[in-house]
């Protein structure tokens, strides 16, 4: 029904471009403009009481300034969905999409940030110097290994919300879908052999928050195959902590028996394969556009099929996760975003779901209006449990 | 009785705060986001097409994001109002207020950029670097003499649109209120004798416009006196070309016998030496919020009197300007603000007051709605004319 509802409606190329003329963002005073009176409020005189009382107490700022309910969206258009490294000025469509996003469904401001520097020394200085424009950072679409370090530099240099979306977003939805496919068949993440394909920005942050929430069997393959100690850097770090029962080869040795797949590659996974999985297993195709499989095809193998697609059951849409996520931790005063912030936020989304559970709804849809609040709720509770916002 | 009707409803204290709750800005989207279908067309899958869209031809950039029609608001605080080096944090309501008039007034977007750094080199680099994210830059409120150098380094190193509203808003309106008060006393700008009394952005950029608008009779005063050539950099410039006269002291020995008096300095000027001035003066007291002289006194003396303030006549607001300049340059498509482009905005203005001139009545109000469109036109055209914009 759904499916084929959507398809016969498909956008074309030019309702696409159409929609885009212009851009897809605007500003707006929330403050009315209409006369004298009004300009002396907003503007001078008046406005120079705001400014004096902000200049002895640099606190206030948070207080009556909208900075600290903007989310800057940064990329230097290195990693465009599947379009890889177009440069800023290409990539900037997508960033005012995700500013787009933040504002419907989280009613917060944002605006894209969009670098003509891939150089990660340059970008952190630049938002180092732009840090009282705005109140957290939604890092977008940076190429893999850099996002890495990138992300690990601006958490430490600037005191606010950092969180690169390609990982912790995805990471996030993808927990919450898998706890409420575990709750589905009554089985406990702990007991799963999970096979992850693709080892860049989102499959590494997919691995780390499955072994946070209490996943002991990830296998973590890259294209030479299953991630071991041999790779360098971040991989090497993940193939310590993962990959239990040492299996080696590629993705027919880790499927083998498996009860999760991840894919996150941007590749194609043999349907031959996903039938030596083993009974009742879980097929999350996630590459966009195109899944690693088509549902139907994984369907045949699989007792639970997600993909990123809006037209099948399951979507993982990063929406559900950070719009919530940074209206958390905005609200809460949070000077960063942790471990415990993304499992809060998940748990949240897993919460939603659990109302109308099935194996075609395992997480909520990419609409429903409840999951940002909620996950805005639990992000902030435990952004303050853990310290790293003030009390409520 | 405009008088009477301000002061009985001076916005309290309380009121400017309240207003301020949150910032005074917001971000929203132009294109629904309603359903899955509006998904895949402002997001992903359908962005894709634009995105590549632009990798192939950077120039579509233009049409299909809001950068080409986004101002940012930049400013490092160190020269805010009447209020000095504040810093940007509380110096970003003044942006705020600044960036919600670009989008009241001309339609634009606007996003103030706080900079947390001074340094010329480092806020010219940053802002290359976000190049891709802008269509022009509004410079605020950037202490003298640095915001000089700063303007021609940003407009040398950026290919679009940057003025410094200190200097050449103020300028323009104050060409087209001195256009106003001529053709009200049917005098012609050339036979005027020109005092200005601050050296700083405004009064520099106020000699600079008058001059190349035919003034052929301009005193600049600083807080040392009469500018010579003695003075370094900027000023030593205009030494030059003002002063035709070789008038030596101080705005006492300025004054006698001029007809106009142009006050940007913040100080006050004293009536007695408002009285040695030629018959039917026009005096424009423009320091904010404290005129240099009450323009009840001043006008005891002088034939035409106007200030910033809105609660009296001829207020010499730069929002009669800098929305206009910005729209026209970017409707253009402009490179850059030349300075024809400034005197066809002003001419734009002055055009707009001609039909209800009187001596209170010089400049159009703030919120004439005629103004802007006007200047904008005027502005694209001048544009195009000169060859800074590519032909209509």
């Amino acid at each position: 029904m759904t499916l084929a509802q959507d398809r016969t409606t498909t956008p074309t190329r030019d309702e696409v471009f159409e929609a885009h003329e212009g851009g897809k963002l605007a500003t707006r005073t929330t403050t009315p403009l209409a006369d004298a009176r009004d300009l002396s409020i907003a503007y001078t005189p008046g406005v120079a009481d705001v400014c004096r009382a902000i200049a002895d107490d640099a606190a206030l700022a948070a207080r009556y300034t909208w900075a600290h309910r903007l989310v800057v969206v940064v990329s230097d258009g290195t990693a465009v969905l599947g379009l890889g490294d177009i440069g800023p000025r290409a990539a900037l469509p997508v960033m005012e999409g995700k500013s787009a996003l933040f504002s419907s469904f989280a009613g917060l401001a944002s605006i894209p940030l969009v670098l003509d520097t891939t150089d990660v020394d340059e970008i952190v200085e630049t938002l180092v110097r732009l840090r009282p424009t705005f109140g957290a950072v939604n890092l977008e679409d940076v190429s893999a290994p850099r996002c890495f370090e990138l992300e690990r530099r601006l958490i430490e240099a600037l005191d606010c919300p950092v969180m690169h979306d390609d990982q912790h977003g995805t990471a996030v939805v993808l927990l919450a879908a898998l706890r409420g496919a575990c709750a589905v068949q009554e089985r406990a993440l702990p007991d799963l052999r999970v096979v992850i394909s693709g080892a860049g920005a989102a499959g590494i942050a997919c691995a780390r928050i499955l072994l946070a929430a209490g996943a002991a069997d990830v296998v973590l393959l890259d294209s030479r195959g299953v991630v071991d100690a041999g790779r360098g850097g971040v991989k090497a770090e993940l193939a310590a902590v993962t990959n239990p029962r040492g299996v080696t080869g590629g993705i027919a040795e880790a499927l083998a028996g498996a009860d999760v797949f991840v894919g996150l590659s941007g590749s194609t996974v043999p349907p031959e394969l996903l039938a030596t999985m083993a009974p009742d297993g879980m097929v999350f195709a996630l590459s966009n556009p195109d899944p690693e499989v088509h549902p139907d095809v994984a369907a045949r193998h699989a007792a639970i099929v997600a993909t990123g697609r809006s037209d099948f059951p399951n979507q993982i849409n990063n929406v559900l996760a950070f719009p919530g996520i940074f209206r958390g931790a905005l609200d809460a005063g949070a000077r960063r975003i942790t471990d415990r912030m993304l499992l809060a936020a998940a748990g949240a989304i897993a919460d939603v779901a659990s109302e109308g559970l099935s194996p075609s709804a395992i997480v909520p849809g990419p609409f429903d209006a409840r999951v940002a609040p909620a996950v805005a709720a639990a992000v902030a509770r435990a952004a303050v449990d853990e310290g790293v916002a003030p009390p409520a």
